[in-house]
């Protein structure tokens, strides 16, 4: 049995395994996201980062997130503190904590995320 | 803001920055199994197993499963065939399809897990 899933921009059958670096949305402009599953309970993406990027201090009613750095080193972002990740670092932000990432790094910052429920 | 989570059976406080290898719950007897977040919305956590040790074909009516290889390498069971997972492969079993791992190696592998919602 498997799956195609509606919300996945990479069009894989679920379940594939993947590598999720080769699925790296990297853009200059501004920090770049992947969706690689999503069903009404689960969303599973990446958040790519260029050095300096970031996604400010934002929180999520009713669901959490959990980041796992996939490449490079950066900075969770938490009210009030930072604190350091680096690869294979994690870290969930229960509902309603507000959190982000900044890469404070002169390398590139990739970081899978999951949120539980989906948006 | 900071959440102690009750099914958590590492003491941790989210958001707290880990390491996942720091957690993993190695047992000769059978695969080894530790939480590091439980809410009504996902479980994480992780699943060691020894050289031979296997999680074998199951599936979770309602919720979807995330895998990530932490560690090691070893094989994905899914019905009729298998898939070789190596460190940083990532897979999603989603709500209803049979899935499991077994250690193929002859060294450790550690697997993070997620599901969502939690059991």
């Amino acid at each position: 049995m498997s799956q195609r899933v509606p919300g996945d921009d990479t069009g894989l059958i679920h379940p594939t395994v993947i590598q999720p670096s080769d699925h790296a949305p990297w853009r200059q402009d501004r920090m770049g996201k992947a969706t690689l599953f999503q069903s009404p309970r689960m969303l599973v993406g990446l958040n790519a980062f260029e050095p300096g990027q970031l996604h400010a201090l934002h929180a999520h009613a009713g669901m959490d997130k959990l980041y796992q750095v996939i490449e490079g080193e950066g900075a969770l972002l938490l009210e009030g503190r930072e604190a350091p990740m680096k690869v294979g670092d994690l870290v969930v932000a229960p509902e309603g904590v507000p959190h982000g990432i900044r890469n404070t790094s002169s390398a590139r910052l990739l970081v899978l995320v999951i949120l539980a429920p989906a948006p």
